[in-house]
């Protein structure tokens, strides 16, 4: 088996006014409190080609990311991620006490999960919990044998009403819908870890308000160009002026061996 | 007259490690001491798009790049810089006892000086010095109105060889001749501010062994694509692997405000 990690307390404290409530039974949320985490190289790069697993940050960081899945409900990562990388997706802190949600955001079913995906494996060690897949297919038009592999680990097909794009692009799921449908699931907390179409895209002026807290680790290392980046799409003023896209407010900044972790809260322009 | 800065103690000591020696009397050095030094985004954006300045990191900020200016015999920027800025290139901390000498790399004289430009106004208010200007343009072909304004204000041209770049590319300055020519001048320690296609340049691995130490400020914005971007050109090993082009090491984070600091030495592939 993996082997099991333990997170250090001090960072942990200084972690956690950036994390959900750890008592929420009290409040009726509306959505879900959303955590956006990454790790870039200081070019902003998550990765140095798409499917090129790459080692930017330290080991404490791989710990952190674990810790952090401790402290929610369920771990979101785009359809590209599950596709490239064959992640877990599960959470590996010593004595965790239940195993986050994995969620996979695979609006036109581009994942054809198969029994051999590491996500099923930790999940029937007893490791792991089983994914719920959100996709925009109606769910008479889901392959039965996908349904089943997920069934039989205890996950299934969410359907997230797809809304047309425009012009020749695909439906796509609205944040809003995918968070709204996460919560009535009974999903409070979601920790999204990626890849990059899913980062660029909550970080775009339309979506902060759904964002409460972004931790940022990022390595000393310039990948070089050409790597997976994280920038979201130009904004623009009502004249036309280039605007800073994001900024965070309250911001921490925590070395965390050669690397730093930095949290704060997106700004909102209104 | 502009007003003068200071630059907090705690922070100062912090940097020092990071910085030329204060007393180097005693060595004959071979090349200068060079710090590589600017400010970007979390998406590594210097600016929203070239020749827009952009606030990107907070007050501090500017009284750390001036405390820094304080501590190098010389700035060094590149012509595009002064084509979009129009810089004052001087040190505003307050009770300096030396002003850096600027030093524009101008390879082709792209830049026709004029007197109106705001680094002459500084050096004729007393409180910067005239700029050297490094071409690969020989001195009899320089126009003769460039070299009076410039001998004025008791800057000067200095010629560097240019080198042929192969295929369609004009000749270029290389980075060894460039200090050298500024030892030769008695000017040992540099500091490199910009812009983007300097700094990229300089974090090529080819480079590495010119640069003593490496003081990024990094503000917590992403300013979206289509900025100016720090990110050196991509490197692969013997097998067309890509490799991270460049890491530092022996990294200190330092937080200024709302933004850190991050100093560190470039790392040799040797």
């Amino acid at each position: 088996m993996a082997e099991e990690l333990t997170f250090p307390g001090p960072l942990a404290i200084s972690l956690e006014p950036h994390l959900p409530p750890t008592n929420d039974s009290q409040r009726s949320p509306t959505r879900p409190f959303v955590t956006l985490t990454f790790a870039t190289s200081l070019d902003s790069s998550l990765s140095l080609a798409p499917g090129v697993r790459t080692r930017l940050s330290g080991p404490d960081s791989k710990a952190m990311t674990h810790h952090l899945r401790s402290r929610h409900s369920a771990i979101l990562v785009g359809v590209s991620t599950v596709l490239a990388d064959n992640p877990g997706l599960n959470c590996r802190i010593a004595g965790v006490a239940s195993q986050p949600r994995p969620i996979v955001v695979d609006p036109h079913l581009r994942w054809a999960p198969r029994s051999s995906d590491k996500v099923f494996g930790v999940c029937r060690a007893g490791a792991g919990s089983a994914p719920f897949v959100l996709t925009g297919v109606p769910a008479e038009e889901i392959p039965r044998d996908y349904v089943r592999l997920l069934e039989d680990h205890g996950g299934k097909y969410v359907h997230v009403p797809a809304t047309p794009s425009g012009r020749d692009a695909r439906p796509r799921l609205s944040w809003e819908d995918v968070f709204g449908a996460l919560l009535a699931q009974g999903l409070t907390s979601i920790m999204v870890e990626g890849g990059g179409h899913v980062i660029n895209s909550l970080l775009d002026p339309a979506h902060h308000e759904l964002i409460d807290s972004v931790i940022v680790t990022i390595a000393p290392t310039w990948l070089g160009k050409g790597g997976v980046v994280v920038s979201p799409d130009r904004v623009h003023d009502d004249d036309g002026t280039p605007l800073a896209a994001a900024r965070l407010s309250g911001v921490s900044w925590l070395p965390l061996g050669e690397d730093v972790v930095l949290c704060g809260k997106l700004q909102s322009r209104h």
